[in-house]
């Protein structure tokens, strides 16, 4: 494996980017992994496509996995909405198993180009109540990376990075703001417009706009 | 989760023909998915639809991963040539990290039918060496699937089954026609002609002919 080579995941949104920035100020060099799996909120690519030349990946990737095919999710079925009110428990815009295939993803990739670490922007505190957020996920997967592959059956130790997960929403945009993370450029809205605007009415932008004003920030989201 | 749902891994190989000829016969309803990951061998995907209708699956299924476009093996790597000649190890032939990859769209996909059982076809005897066909892996997918999910959280137990781990070769294709798989339409070839005719010179070649004559069966593979 190579020191310092890590597989970022980058959705395009606040987090993530905020995690691109973190692996980057730890010497880092990113490959940023981009998936398009369906998501309604394709804005989002297009982010991550600024954000990772604005932050210094080394490189970025957009892969494409078709999960509209399987359904089953708000941000990936046309026919599901969107919920403006959050209901108790795992809401409709949870994606089955969609972190267990980025992270797979992110593991191919770094088996082929030698990284030991794989960033990703979960987040078990300020998020949607989603499964595959939890620490106890991570530490699966990590353990699930170790027996599966080729460069962890001969010795090598697979790492995934998880800097946000105890972060609240605030304290992860005051840390993307001292690491110089521009928010403006990225997309966290379930159903944003084609140029990127945000709806202010999903989960997903209710908890962003939460997290600047408990962060004393001003929000630079751009709104539809 | 629904008694008796099954998802089924179905590459259109013998292993995996196998593999639902025995979900179908623990009368399980088989949901078949197929992986187009870029592998060269396209074939076996028109097989995979043959034997899905061939041996009752209710639906089937064919996903799109674009695992070339991070290469690292010599089935997804127009570059990197099938070896002839088995060298010690690992082969070139590894796709990292793909059974992590095929078992994540298998547990969305589960997840969305409300299926419980997973099943794949990997091989832990007469096989390529490959990490991710090994029993700790299974395990480790399992312990990962249970946390990563809506349906783990909430009680329901995902299981993957792996019928033929610790089969010989001879033992899967005896089984496989004790259970009426119609081998000559399985495509087994990692490199085989676009109609499905096998090189008979591939590692996977020569495990599936040296199979055939161990079981003392005849071998109804079309070679090129």
């Amino acid at each position: 494996m190579v020191a310092r080579r890590a597989i970022v995941l980058l959705s395009g949104g606040l987090d993530s980017a905020t995690v691109l920035a973190i692996a980057r100020s730890q010497d880092y060099e990113c490959y940023a992994l981009s998936v398009e799996y369906g998501q309604r909120h394709r804005a989002e690519l297009d982010a991550a496509r600024r954000i990772a030349t604005a932050l210094g990946a080394h490189e970025h990737r957009t892969m494409r996995v078709d999960l509209a095919g399987i359904g089953g999710s708000a941000l990936t079925d046309a026919k599901l909405a969107v919920p403006e009110v959050l209901a108790p428990g795992i809401p409709v815009t949870y994606v089955p198993a969609r972190n267990t295939l980025f992270l797979s993803l992110a593991l191919g990739w770094a088996e082929v180009i030698g990284a030991g670490d794989i960033f990703v922007g979960v987040n078990a505190l300020d998020y949607s109540g989603y499964p595959d957020c939890r620490p106890a996920f991570i530490k699966a997967f990590e353990q699930l990376a170790q027996v599966a592959t080729k460069a962890g059956v001969e010795g090598g130790r697979f790492q995934v990075r998880a800097p946000l997960i105890q972060m609240s929403k605030a304290d992860i945009i005051r840390a993307g703001v001292s690491l110089g993370v521009d928010f403006g450029a990225t997309v966290s809205c379930y159903q944003a417009t084609a140029d990127g605007r945000a709806c202010a009415k999903c989960d997903s932008c209710r908890l962003r706009a939460a997290g600047f004003a408990a962060a004393n920030i001003p929000d630079p989201t751009a709104y539809a």
